[in-house]
């Protein structure tokens, strides 16, 4: 159902699989995350701050937006839950996501879809809008995953007048937001004019930190910020996640080398994807995974080939709004890339 | 509300102080854990197995139960709020963590009552069966927090029997079970018995680990175990507390020290505590921690002069059950139980 499942053909097995099926910066963990692993080490004994003051701190520092704004979540997984669960209907635009359906269906909430259009795979605003209407709120990922579309500001600005005037949330998905390489393509700017905006962020994927468990939603929105802040357990966030976000998000070193190898990778992967026989198209990515629709071969075949040469990519068709003639390849370093490249070409 | 908050008069002051507020194993961080440290910081990069079937073995291993009665939390916390979930009216056994009564009322659960008895806070076996014959589900601390009692089998028979037939579930929390020093106190045994029983543990006492955040629920009762399941996030639990549950659990240096060091310090500090002027009672307990009552002085006031000598304690008058004349002590290692008792002797 998820990328990332490197343990039932893989570690279970003591087998070593190179994973495109995850979208995870493969400039590995942060120096300044290891650095300061003695520190969080000496906080195991503790309990963490129930509060969680110097995080929010350090996330306030980051983002620019006022400390009462924040919730954490043990991953972005539980941010998404629990916002959703504050709704009886929503708009989910797919393919997106899958966990967005799922935390939907769990809390009992109406779902309606709006699909990316089926040409290019940009968002249809018109749709998003229209549907709006009969919905308490929508989710849409920026860049939206598997694609890697991101919003056109202009064109959604409709969308959040809309629905600043009548009370509805903007759940903007920002987990991949720093792979465009620009932050003027976030909405975290927008958050002191509009209340109706909930993004939300991760140190999962740019930091490349799935393991540690780190997520927050940032909103001008208290009263709903208050809503999940009452479902949520004590202690949530670990002591590990704590001192991540206390020394990654200001890794400058890290932030910067990270932009130039994504600037170069998704150009090179992308462009050599391209020449790939089998594949029928190519969609424009901001993120670090490129969704590509195949030709004469279904994902399974392809992702069978793929993992006997030890490679594990995301087949894509359990996402709402594609089939079997799609997967996903996330984007590494430049001689992985290339060994996907190789094994892809020999493919027939 | 909690224990544990050395934060707002503590480390946020820039101020250390000695934490006799929450009740953690004194003797630190399992070397075992800090001996692989570098396995936990090396899987930080790639998401934790979504099924846990790593840590599910080592569970299986420490509790000789079997791997499909398992369920894992973002600590005990997660698995206390999601077990009461299910329930529409439950039984809580006070005074007891203060979580339960949080958690029901999350839930619209209705909550009863069975209080412990006046005189020497044991368990009122007849009052909980009495009443479970109106409850779903009866949570109750084995051994119990604040007080450190524990159940007598013979005496619950009744109640465990009483609920295999009617369906009832009966939640029993032994987050504090290892340091009674004896497995036969656990009802962990008689899992394969009773189907109505569902046992909650968790790292966090025993193995002073309150940071990692790791918890778990045992249980014959599939369906219970789907239910709650259900209800998760996925990658719920952090790869540094995969880690830790993999070595820590068979750690019997650890474990031996750990018993050696409660065994001595409970009777030490339990004996001291009572040659204390101001103090009135100090209750039985197979715990790593003492509830006492006051005379003369409320719980306030004696909170505050610990607090001017950076000593943090636990002021018992938000237990169901108790009031201001209630305190409760952690049991730590010897000098700082000796700092503790030096203190006390002093307050008047």
């Amino acid at each position: 159902m998820h990328g990332g499942d490197i343990y039932t053909n893989g570690i279970l097995k003591g087998r070593e699989l190179i994973d495109f099926s995850s979208n995870i910066n493969p400039l590995g963990i942060p120096k300044s995350f290891i650095n300061h692993i003695n520190e969080a080490v000496e906080s195991t004994t503790k309990y963490p701050d129930i509060k969680y003051r110097q995080a929010i701190e350090s996330l306030k520092e980051y983002t620019k937006i006022s400390k009462d704004y924040f919730v954490l979540g043990n991953g972005a997984a539980e941010v998404i839950d629990l916002v959703i669960s504050c709704f009886k209907k929503i708009l989910i635009v797919v393919p997106s996501f899958v966990e967005y359906e799922i935390d939907a269906k769990k809390y009992d909430c109406n779902i309606e879809y709006s699909y990316l259009r089926k040409e290019d795979k940009s968002y249809d605003y018109e749709d998003i809008l229209y549907k709006l209407k009969d919905n308490q709120a929508v989710i849409i990922g920026n860049p939206n995953n598997p694609n890697g579309g991101i919003i056109d500001k202009n064109k959604f600005k409709n969308i959040l007048e809309f629905c600043e005037k009548r009370n509805k949330v903007v759940i903007v998905d920002e987990a991949f937001i720093e792979f465009t390489g620009d932050i003027n393509e976030s909405y975290i700017n927008e958050v002191e004019n509009y209340k109706c905006l909930f993004i939300i962020r991760a140190l999962t994927k740019f930091f490349g930190m799935p393991g540690i468990r780190f997520g927050y939603g940032i909103s001008k929105n208290i009263e709903l910020l208050n809503k999940i802040k009452s479902k949520q357990n004590p202690w949530n966030i670990n002591c590990f996640a704590e001192m991540a976000v206390k020394y990654v998000l200001k890794d400058k070193e890290y932030i910067q080398n990270s932009l130039k190898w994504i600037k170069e990778e998704r150009r090179f992967l992308s462009k050599k994807i391209k020449e790939i026989s089998f594949i029928d198209k190519v969609y424009e990515t901001n993120g670090n995974y490129i969704l590509v629709k195949l030709k004469g071969i279904n994902c399974i075949e392809l992702y069978d080939c793929c993992l006997q040469k030890g490679i594990l990519i995301r087949k894509a068709d359990n996402y709402v709004g594609l089939d079997e003639t799609y997967v996903r390849f996330a984007i590494k370093d430049r001689k992985t890339n290339e060994k996907l490249v190789k094994v892809l070409k020999k493919v027939y």
